[in-house]
């Protein structure tokens, strides 16, 4: 039960817009093309535009359909119904294909468009937002879970070619497609893990610890915050985290749940150094300036980190979007503050989950 | 130089537009808070619908927004205007972002969504769709190249994430980032080509010759029909097809420029045998039945291809998205139909240019 959009657009000669001769005869070519298909279509409201027209037609007060022209040359239709779980749609895909073919020709358009129907009012999201604010539709078919917890809002919805996915306060963070993501984070393949010493601040989904320990450390040390985030992850996500949500500690691992803040603070005073620490929390924030709360966290969290490292350590994190030059920079812009000095590498993965290119960086202090 | 259509849409108790009263309000209070951000708004049109109430409003005659009211408690509202290059955007996504938290919280809405701003019109097409018909918005900057042959049309766009893609009559085909389409059509690591002989049907972007030359075959012969795909791909996929386009023929490979039945009756005639054939044609045709010349055509080829296969070789291709399981059924279904009987297995890859996953099939002979 959801209200539906369907977009059209074609790209025709400016003169047959601008023109006032041209542009009645081009509504009335319209308007011919698209009784057509729908049959009972009236013109119910017009209006001259600062930068063209337009024209508000209805079928049976029921679909309703605007056809905006644009001087530039462009016609804009927007055709809007309600539909019903059990009807068969007013408007099927077939139904736009030629629509869009046949008013294509008759408007000899140059170019023309027509999008799949757009969902409004959907109680599952199927529309998620890359970094770089492009529109992707998911084939998500489910809401698994749905909860709040004191720190984030958490879903676990199901995509047919992702399995399970994992949102937090509405950004995908991790499906069952997504190893890749673990493996770049990770540097599968170029880091040793063989008896190294590791911190993992976040990674509540446990799928970077249970990675993590097919590579032979000596412990690993996992701070997460969120128990809600675990037990979930645990429940709906266990083809990427395995059992280490469930038992939480071995002989070579513990899941701490606590601020990592305060951990870190302990393990600098105790002067426990690590190999490795990941940096599994927050995405990078998307600001025009690196400034805020969230970047101030994120600064913080830098420097108690690299406090906690071996001279030969390395800190590894998630970046963000490759097509996020502006928030990468801003990252990399804090790194040049840190004390002392670090370098850095990145590396990029294709997540599937994401339906981008992701960033991932690796920190080792300058001197190394 | 593009119109921009801006979607929101808020999901609020039904009472409050199915009710006269109550309808009354919500449109004073919607204006309410439009008002806020587009301070000229008029309204300049009202009707009730068969499942609602629709209002356009109007800013300087420049933006225009339609609002839609259905009684099931879904307000629908598109934003229209035009979008010069020079000037800045009338709205900005961040903009968006507010509005639809303020009109969430005015209207008491249990959900709401925005969608980033839909570019129509435009030269570089960005929307592409998915098998099943969801829209995926594009990270493409460029059309590189933009050709028609005899066959069909020929696009190299880039994409910043993907890199060039070669786009076939509006269909994405294959892209910089796309080894594992070609290793999951291979089955990279699970068959032995060294010695092998291989004949490919199309292949005419080259990744599969180049991949397969890799593994020591014996000899490959390629059979495509489009010599300009071939020359586009030469100069514009380098990457993903090395020098094989530009040779053209070696010790171990020859590119045949002429349509493959032609050649498959040739070898018939012959009595020429391979170990492995691929089919690298046209995608599995998406329609209601398996009936009409595509599908007659790829019938033909299949019965064709298994006169040419050793008694242990194997007939591998591409199917459909994993999300089409009626065109796969279809497919199969064609398989079924073969004499001598087949027997196939299939893989799936999630291919990063098609955003989605991607079924691969590997047919042999029953008996086998």
């Amino acid at each position: 039960m959801t209200a539906q959009t369907v977009l059209l657009d074609f790209s025709i000669d400016p003169s047959r817009i601008g023109d006032k001769v041209g542009l009645k005869d081009t509504v009335k070519l319209l308007e011919k093309g698209l009784l057509e298909f729908f049959p009972q279509l009236k013109l119910i409201f017009e209006t001259s535009t600062s930068d063209g027209h337009l024209c508000v037609f209805s079928q049976n007060d029921a679909i309703f359909l605007n056809a905006r022209f644009f001087n530039h040359g462009i016609i804009a239709i927007n055709i809007e119904y309600f539909k019903d779980n059990v009807e068969q749609p007013f408007v099927t895909f077939d139904k736009i294909r030629s629509l869009e073919k046949l008013l294509r020709k008759m408007l000899e358009a140059e170019r023309s468009k027509h999008f799949p129907p757009i969902k409004r009012g959907c109680r599952i999201d199927v529309y998620l937002t890359s970094s770089d604010e492009r529109i992707l539709e998911y084939d998500i078919d489910k809401v698994i879970y749905e909860g709040t917890s004191p720190f984030q809002k958490i879903q676990i919805v199901h995509s047919k070619s992702l399995g399970n996915m994992l949102v937090l306060d509405e950004l995908q963070n991790i499906a069952e497609s997504d190893l890749i993501y673990t493996e770049t984070l990770m540097q599968r393949g170029i880091e040793n893990y063989e008896g190294k010493e590791i911190c993992i601040l976040g990674g509540g989904d446990g799928a970077l610890l249970y990675e993590l320990l097919k590579e032979k450390p000596k412990f690993v040390t996992m701070l997460e915050i969120d128990e809600m985030v675990m037990q979930v992850c645990n429940k709906y996500l266990k083809s990427i985290c395995g059992d280490v949500l469930e038992l939480r500690k071995s002989d070579n691992f513990e899941i701490i749940v606590d601020d990592c803040m305060i951990y870190l603070d302990k393990f600098i005073k105790e002067g426990k150094k690590f190999d490795y620490v990941f940096g599994d929390l927050t995405d990078i924030p998307i600001s025009d300036t690196p400034t805020g709360e969230v970047w101030n966290f994120f600064r913080s969290i830098l420097e108690h980190s690299f406090k906690i490292l071996k001279p030969t350590g390395k800190y590894l994190t998630h970046g963000n979007g490759a097509n996020r030059p502006d928030s990468l920079s801003m990252f990399e812009e804090q790194l040049e503050k840190l004390e002392p000095k670090v370098k850095f590498t990145r590396a990029n993965a294709f997540v599937p989950s994401f339906m981008e290119d992701w960033v991932f960086y690796q920190i080792t202090f300058d001197d190394v």
